[in-house]
This record gives structure tokens, sequence and C-alpha cells, in this order.
């Protein structure tokens, strides 16, 4: 069984947070370093028992690590990334937690691809796990509990990386999943972007004098619309295309609905929702 | 403080179920009579304790009572509250629990203007309580615990009735507003009944093989979309004007966002995730 000597998270709020929790009670790594920006933050992560240890980003010097999982921002990931793939120990493991992965790993991939000095070893990953809530304040050691990561390995990366990654994130308590970087941000397209364009243009157009009568279903359907605006600008940013193809299905469906209410049609009424409620019903709560 | 000797709930589903046993729990009725087609349903409400005494709606002879709620679905209301009206002991509330309020109380006050030998008092109510659940199984005491019940006074509503619509909801555990039923069904159109629409439409198009990706994003937005097929089909049809004006509203939401995702336009895909967050936050959890 793989343990790791130093594992460093490179960005501590819920996610990283949450992976610092989870792999102490794995008891799979030595120590546990905390990266960032603010020594505030690490040290909340530090009094939370998410991380052993900080060190600050601008510092010049940096530990060994075997272990690299960045939980940064998507538009940052592939620089920091390429960074710890040359401060770190010798065919370490980097990997990363963000929502999106055609782009990050393609460059990370040439990047390697082209200097590699310690023979970094490096896969995509997404925790299908998080909250509208941020911070290390709400960091869970059993976030991923019986939830999905998956990993998005290529012909670049060494089996090796799928291998190790794949365990690291079942000692968490995640099931894995492998699909290709863009299957994977097709998927997501449909089943987190979009949901949360939706939500968030129904909050949106909801009049505030409103909301006194906003019951379970409206709560619900717009819950995800209170996520981070700058961490969800990124994501849709970074995913589009994929995110417009997803819109314009939906954009149908809802012509669907528009034209079956103004033609009165009960029997359309009738299968639209019955298809909705198929589906959802095959997931459970 | 109002007791009613013997009250009605027809229709002993969630809502009536919970209604029974709101009104035990309050003490303000001697005897809880459940009104209903199915002997066996029945049975288990009084199993449950929703109710102490069944009476089938079949049966020629109902027993005189001082308060009729009907739970039944919103293209029954109506005429149930017709017949209670010449059935019920002399100056009874009649209410009911619909989602939707024009229709059903401008009938109603035509038909009680038009012939009303008991004095019936009748006021529309629209408890904004619930779940995507169905049956007196799933029903609970506490289901109006801190809810809004919507109760719909018009010319015609003996204020008598609006004041002890108003004790009765809020002996149940609930905070009472008071709207016109037009204004109802406009604010239930935005706030209940395009969230299923949109929730039904994300879940249809959503691959069934991506579900294994469906995390809690996902789960969330679409959760009402499992509702009653054909209670919701009903509610639609039923309010299928003021829910065409919100689904137009919605419609031109998305085309901003499409709109902003096709011109990378990071100002305004974050003005728009703001506009939502903002709303959505304005209300909590």
């Amino acid at each position: 069984m793989t343990r790791w000597e130093q594992a460093a998270i490179v960005g501590v709020g819920l996610m990283g947070g949450s992976i610092g929790l989870a792999l102490r009670r794995s008891g799979l790594a030595r120590r546990i370093i905390g990266v960032g920006r603010s020594a505030a933050n690490l040290q909340r992560a530090i009094a939370r028992g998410a991380i052993d240890q900080l060190v600050l980003e601008s510092a010049g010097e940096l530990p060994e690590v075997d272990l690299v999982v960045v939980c940064t921002p998507v538009d940052h990931v592939a620089k920091q990334i390429a960074w710890w793939a040359t401060s770190s120990a010798n065919g370490a493991l980097l990997t990363d937690a963000g929502s999106t992965k055609a782009r990050i790993v393609s460059e990370v991939d040439q990047q390697l691809h082209a200097h590699n000095p310690r023979q970094a070893r490096f896969i995509g990953s997404h925790p299908l796990a998080g909250s509208e809530k941020t911070g290390v304040e709400f960091a869970r050691e059993n976030l991923f509990d019986g939830r999905v990561v998956v990993i998005t390995p290529t012909d670049h990366t060494p089996p090796s990386a799928t291998e190790e990654a794949q365990h690291f994130w079942q000692s968490l308590g995640a099931g894995v999943i492998s699909m290709t970087p863009d299957a994977h941000d097709e998927a997501v397209a449909a089943t987190s972007h979009l949901p949360h364009v939706i939500a968030s243009a129904l909050a949106a157009v909801t009049s505030p004098d409103l909301l006194k009568l906003a019951a379970g279903g409206w709560l619900d359907t717009t819950r995800v619309a209170a996520g981070d605006v700058s961490l969800w600008q990124q994501i849709l940013l970074e995913n589009r295309e994929p995110v417009l193809a997803a819109l314009a299905k939906y954009e149908t469906e809802l012509q669907s609905w528009r034209h079956a209410l103004e033609q009165r049609d009960a029997t359309a009424i009738e299968a639209l929702l019955q298809q909705g409620k198929t589906i959802r019903d095959a997931v459970g709560n």
C-alpha cells in the first residue's frame, strides 16, 4: 500500500481542507503540508487539523513532497502543476481537483513532455464533491465518502500514476471513474455546469418580493446559485463550448414545454413530466 | 380560541395526513374525519394517527362537520367544496390546500353566491409545504412548522372566515400571508411552478449514462422533478398563463447566458452569477 512521506495540498479551502482531513483519516501520509497565499487561512487549516504545516506560495524554498494535489481555481491549475513538477521529489505524483480537464491536462502534458527533469507523474482528477459553501471551515473528512472522482489519464500518463491516483482517491472514501479529458468535460457540462447556469438564472429572475413564498422547490432548484462567483466564472469560461452545447439541448426542451403549455396539451405535459421523473427517480436522493 | 367539533379532511395523502397530525397536535379538533375513495388508504391514515374516523366519498350520508379542508388535486377542489357547502354544519368553514387559486376561488365564490343554504364560509388556502413524496405514510405533524400558508380572501369572503382560517393554519405551526387569488397564482408560477418545469427539463435532457456523475448540484437542481406526475400536470394546466409568463422571463435570462458564453464575456458571466447569488443568498438554505 502506497504511503506518502510528504503530501502537499495547494489551495486549502473546502476541497483542499477536506482532502487533508480525509488523507489524515486514511493514515497514508506521514506529513501533510498546506500551501497557499494567506498565512491566516493556512493557520485555520492547521487548527482544523487539515494540514500539519504551512508553506506560503511566496516562500522561495519548498519542501520535497512525493504527492501534490492542486486545489486552486481552474485557471491556475496548469501553471501550479508545472511549477511543482520542478520542485517536488523525483517521481512525485501530481494531480489536481479542477472541475474542467481538457485544457489543464493538455497544457500540463505538453509542458512535462518538453521538460520534466524530475520525472514527475501527472494525472488530472475531478472529485464530484463539494458544496455551495467555501472555505476550510466547511471542510470535512467524509466529503468524499461514497462520492465519485473522475481521473483523466491520457497517452502521456504513466500507468503507475493512474494506479496511484486511483488508490489515493479510494483511500479518501471515493469511487473512481476513468474518462478522457474531453469526455469528462462534456459530461460535467451536462451534470454540473448546466445545472449551475439553470439555478443561477432561476434565482436571478425571481422578484425579491416573492422570496417570502420560496418553499422547498425553489430552494432546492436554486441552491447551487449561492456558489462562489469567481470560481464558477472560471469554470464556465473554461468549459464554455460543452456548456453551450448542453444549454442548446436544454433550451430545446424548454421550447417543448412552452409549446405544450401554449397548446394546453395535457398529454404532452404528462409525457414531459414523466420523462423528467423517470430519469430523476433513477438516481435517488 | 376556536375549537372544532368535527373536522373533515378530504383527500388524506401527504398534505391531508399532515394536516390531520398537526391538527391533532394542536388539540383544537374534537374529532378528525378522513374522507376519500380508498378505504385501505384511510385505514392507513387511522393507523398513522392522522384521522380518527373514515368516511368513503361514495357513502350517501356524511357527518355534520364545522371545518372542511379539501386536499384533493386542484381540478377536483371546486366541485368538492361546492358539495361540502351543502353537507356540512351551518356556517362551517371550508377551505382547501390547492396549489392554484384563481379558478378554484372564482368558481366556489360564484356557486356559493348563487346557492348557499347553510351559510358555508369559504376561503382559499395554499400551504407552501410538501415534498416530492406522496402518500399518508410520509405525513408528519411538523410539516407546517415555520412554513408559509397563503390565504386568498376576496370580496365574497366573510371576514370571520379569514380570521378563522388564519387561526387554523397558525395553530398548525405556519405563518399566514394574505394575497388575492391572481397575485397568488402569479407568485407561485415564479416560485414553485417554473422551478418544477426547469427541474423536470434538466432531468429529461440528462443522458442516463451520465447519471453516475450526478453530484450535489444536479441532485438539488432536479429534486422536484421526482414529484407526482398527474398532480403537477393538473397544476401546470390550471396555472398555464402565469407559468408561461414566468417561463418567457426565464428564457430571456438564458439567452443572456448564451450570449455571454458565446462572447466569452467574463464580465457579463460574473454579473449573471452575482445576480443569482445575491437573490439566493437573501433566502438562506
